[in-house]
């Protein structure tokens, strides 16, 4: 086979990381299994079953209905079709914080709906009184980000869905990335509220299963219902997903992966990467930068162009923000060693940056 | 890991089947990557590229653009999403047979279109004059299938896609599960006809890839612009999927198959599975049952509830058609021994019913 996978060794950019060595075994073991096929593939399909009850825990439910995804963008499309579908106006809107992933994009244009975009507060989460200003009676959902995309920011859920519950919309909480560390990281709300609706949560980022494993929750099962194509009631959520054909090596990678860590590996990790992430702002202020301290772990900080290409070039796979900041996502498989090599590369590249009079 | 994966010594009903041994080593090779996030994962990302370029080969057309997509079903509702998104009218239809997969359903209920069922000929194929009465001014795509997902028939396209042109409509070809014979199959047009524009082809049925692994195909690039979200033109079209992080593992295995098999090891087991089809229905028929003459290696014949349920509880994985006929699919892990042993079980539940009186 020409090339090579991605190391992980410099890699700060990704959501995803290395699966779990029992959830790649499991994936292996589950390869030529399809879970949209439960007729055919039962085993995996009853497997499927147990990772959404175990989602549920890791939520804070009991008994939530869901189903394995493709991933978060997956489970975000269709948090906002029930929404869409079970609402009666011909000009639903959608209101979420700037800081949604682009998902929500990409929902609205392929749902029809429109999507009403509103600005964040200072500390970058999202405005409440700005997303009561956009909600009408024709909102049919609120989204709140819990651990968002580049600054790993937590939205005042509980206030968000009071806004909700105001406008008769659904509430969704994009959890896709912060959903395997909100149970170990002081937030004093969880799924288990009954003002929350839907929950994206994707085992396949902090929950270290394989690709692809993202997860979509609802409180309530008659809110699929609103996906159902041929039959007024779903018989099995298999029939509500976006695809046809599944991925069993995704669903088994998450029974392994959730069943080994939760909820001591998952909160051991979680207080590793915290404290990475801590570690991280500290030494890259100490280097000059200006840093947004983060609240979970996510860590971004301005950095100049030529600064930021210096890092690419030397292999460090990094993002930027929307500011132009570099962001670094602390994942399972990032070391304080890969830290300390980064934060070293950082000092050279910027006191030559300094140098050049750049 | 509770329970096991299903064997596939009596899995008959699956368009899915064991990936082939480089595809599977290729998978867990690249489990860890995410051709979704290209800047990070570069080596997957150009794997995906040289991927859509030997669809092209199989489909018969130089250097389309397309991607992998997570399976047969985004592939068709991203080709329902690129006609509707590139006409004007605000009730867009779309036309299809009613041998037609229940993604087109999926579509019309995600994208807002109407969708419009086409009755079929007595040979299961699609009625071309049917489809032309059902099309009109509003009609954004009209669909034939190439490799029905009941009888395994092929659509006459060429005519189809007379139709299509006459209405101003794309035309869509669903060769999800046909996409790998017909290069073998003597039919006598192939993507590279101008008429044709967008099509379903998937690696992970009898491309013998792992799942997920579809594959969706335009032979004009300008068509995936239709899906850009954020700009008027895509960069790539990895924004344009339905999915945000997506599976290497279903990417390098498709790589890795379609390397080792294509040419010949396709068209090898092209033959020795319309082998296994033929005989099939012959043997059904000396068996009593009334059978549906396979086009493609599909077997579809009628049988009544009692002995269909004995053959399923014989541990048999089987479907049924909506005429209730049991429908076999001769994929590449079926073996002539298999189905001799099928055989035998439909004769001795067969003679059970019959001494039964049922």
């Amino acid at each position: 086979m020409r090339g090579q996978p991605q190391d992980f060794d410099r890699v700060l950019s990704s959501m995803c990381t290395e699966p779990h060595p029992v959830a790649r075994e499991a994936a292996g073991e589950f390869l030529a299994t399809n879970p949209g096929d439960p007729a055919t593939y039962q085993t995996v399909s009853d497997l499927e079953d147990e990772v959404v009850a175990m989602l549920g825990e890791v939520a804070g439910v009991d008994d939530p209905a869901g189903y394995v995804a493709s991933g978060g963008t997956e489970a975000n499309i269709q948090a906002v079709r029930m929404a869409r579908n079970r609402c009666v106006t011909h000009t639903p809107n959608v209101v979420v914080p700037e800081s949604a992933h682009f998902s929500f994009k990409k929902a609205a244009d392929v749902l029809g709906v429109e999507l009403r975009v509103t600005p964040l507060r200072d500390d970058r989460r999202a405005n409440v009184g700005a997303v009561e200003r956009f909600c009408d009676e024709d909102t049919v959902l609120v989204v709140g980000v819990a651990g968002s995309t580049e600054y790993g920011r937590v939205d005042p859920i509980p206030e968000l869905a009071a806004v909700a519950s105001e406008y008769g919309a659904l509430m969704h909480v994009d959890a896709a990335w912060g959903g395997f560390v909100l149970p170990f990281s002081g937030h004093e709300w969880s799924f288990a509220d009954a003002s929350l609706d839907t929950m994206t949560i994707d085992p396949h980022k902090m929950g270290q299963a394989a690709i692809p494993a993202g997860g979509l929750l609802a409180r309530d099962p008659a809110l699929f219902d609103a996906l159902a194509v041929d039959t007024p009631y779903l018989e099995s959520t298999s029939q509500a997903t976006l695809t046809g054909t599944r991925s069993g090596a995704g669903v088994a990678s998450a029974h392994a992966a959730m069943t080994e860590l939760w909820p001591d590996g998952y909160r051991e990790e979680y207080e590793r990467q915290q404290a990475n992430a801590d570690w991280l702002a500290d030494a890259l202020a100490d280097a000059g930068l200006d840093v947004v301290e983060p609240e979970l772990p996510l860590v971004a900080a301005s950095i100049d162009d030529v600064a930021f290409e210096s890092l690419r070039d030397a292999g460090w796979r990094l993002s930027r923000t929307g500011n132009d900041e570099l962001r670094v996502v602390c994942m399972p498989h990032v070391t304080r060693e890969m830290l300390e090599s980064f934060v070293a590369d950082v000092e050279t590249v910027t006191a030559t940056v300094a140098a050049d009079g750049g």
